[in-house]
């Protein structure tokens, strides 16, 4: 751990998934200096348990004590309230209810600590240090394309929480008014068309009820039982048609969302994350050009669109700095 | 004047339109205290010449002198960049390109000055000054249904210009994809929808168009040989069928605007300003029944909406109280 130098104050973020807790050691440029990863497990005791034991192994690994430790940043599925520091409920975390997990961490850790959300966390861990740091963008948007979809704004420099906790919501912006039904009770959301879990989805439809069967993806079906969103890429890179066809509604429904969101924001740039951003090129370079379709005529385009550096670390370093911001040593 | 406090900081709001000018005497609390108007003129010298004798005109009104004043706020068409204090061009100022006019008014009145974008002006105006005011929401979003529609954002008490000076251009969302053509050259924009001069003309269209010969709109227009969205609201509470028709999708596309802005900032209060704002709860009343038909499951609506209480006053307003939050004496 030499690249550790003595003088750079230290921030702990944790990652609170309904799977895994992640968490990580980060210096205030927002590099995870070392991290660790743990099973998540079942109520509140336990989970608190384990958060407390994931932050300490970070320290055992980084050769660190907590007076090297400036503050904690937390990053938990909502809703939440950040003012208070509570858990208001989760569907990720079976059996929470209003838990007052900030406090809880900071008295374990002795440290301060903060409370965020965990889309909003990894929107300003890719603000703070991924491709925000890089381009410098003050007023930053990140879209999180996963099993749902949700994101965060940074409105120069800081994340705009809402005054609910709810900002962000942006799978569950309304693009299609009376369109598909989503899960929130919303029709024609954003996530509908747009999350990772819907696309095979609609592929099966095709091909199952609309007699979309020539497709490649069909022998997927067959093979595996089931379609990804991954399939659906890779088949629409080999030319399947309706592979092909889902992708770039998809693309389209992204642009359109985009498209609204520098009419409410005006960020300097919009960045794509979650598993779907592996696309890479193969989905900035469709959404870009329906973008450019979609986009009034008063003036040119000049928000940047691209897909996220920092992967799986983004919710750490948000959370991290996040107490950095509040909780300066 | 004995209302003024020889103590208070003073502030000249001038809100710049393509017909008025509009200044006024501001204190800290954003009450004017005097007001003057008069009318724009051609020509950015003209203009500058006309805005600069507002100021004086009002300093005389109020009995006042340049030194009682800290500071001097521009509303102004855009588009401009905040941060050069240059109008870029506008569409409501024949002849402005690139003219300095924030250093412009700072010279002419030996006092430093800001400028920012009109519809942004009157929302931060509202907010500070108005129903802001009244009930300490930080985060505010204010939609002004006039000829056009648009409006600003407020985050913890600051104004979102965005990246590009473009935040707030709420009335080219776009709320239905493939929808009618807007002037931006977008399909399915919110001002499409919503802007009072749409709104009698969506009228005419369905009596002559569309056989819908039996409605009281179709005297109107015989009688004034056009129909304003007044005439629809008055129309639709005596109870013709088509004009209540017209005005209800007004308000469900208006309610789903304010569900995307939920979802997007999630601000306490959503403030509907502008001449359509005049119908009161006959606008308000629809719009929240929509919102909440069209919002989520997930948790119950908290956002207040309602009408804004500064009417013309709010671009002088948020002007002066933006020069404030920039140059404190």
């Amino acid at each position: 751990m030499e690249s550790i130098r003595q003088s750079d104050p230290l921030y702990i973020g944790i990652d609170l998934g309904g799977t895994n807790i992640k968490a990580g050691l980060v210096n205030p440029a927002g590099k995870v200096l070392a991290r660790v990863s743990v099973v998540t497990g079942r109520g509140p005791e336990t989970v608190i348990g384990n958060m407390v034991a994931a932050a300490h192994g970070v320290l055992k690994t980084a050769r660190k004590t907590p007076e090297d430790i400036t503050a904690v940043g937390v990053a938990s599925p909502g809703p939440l309230s950040t003012s208070r520091g509570v858990v208001l409920r989760s569907a990720n975390l079976p059996g929470w209810e209003n838990v007052p997990l900030r406090d809880r961490i900071s008295t374990e850790l002795g440290k301060p600590a903060i409370l965020e959300n965990d889309a909003r966390s990894a929107a300003f861990g890719e603000y703070w240090g991924g491709s925000g740091r890089s381009t410098g963008a003050r007023d930053f948007l990140m879209i999180t394309l996963g099993t749902g979809v949700g994101g965060g704004f940074v409105h120069d420099g800081k994340l705009v929480s809402g005054a609910h906790d709810m900002a962000g919501e942006i799978g569950h912006t309304i693009v299609l008014p009376g369109g598909e039904q989503c899960g929130c009770g919303q029709k024609g959301c954003l996530e509908v068309y747009t999350a990772a879990s819907r696309l095979g989805r609609r592929a099966r439809l095709m091909i199952r009820e609309q007699g979309r069967r020539n497709s490649t993806l069909r022998s997927v079906l067959e093979r595996d039982g089931m379609i990804t969103a991954r399939d659906v890429e890779q088949e629409a890179r080999s030319g399947d048609t309706l592979a092909q066809e889902i992708w770039e509604d998809m693309c389209r429904m992204l642009a359109l969302a985009c498209v609204n969101a520098v009419h409410w924001l005006d960020p300097k740039m919009i960045v794509l994350a979650g598993g779907m951003a592996g696309a890479g090129d193969f989905l900035v370079d469709p959404v870009k050009r329906y973008f450019s379709e979609q986009y009034w005529h008063m003036s040119a385009p000049e928000v940047e669109i691209r897909t996220a550096e920092l992967g799986n670390d983004a919710g750490v370093v948000g959370a991290a700095m996040l107490a950095m911001q509040l909780h300066t040593k």
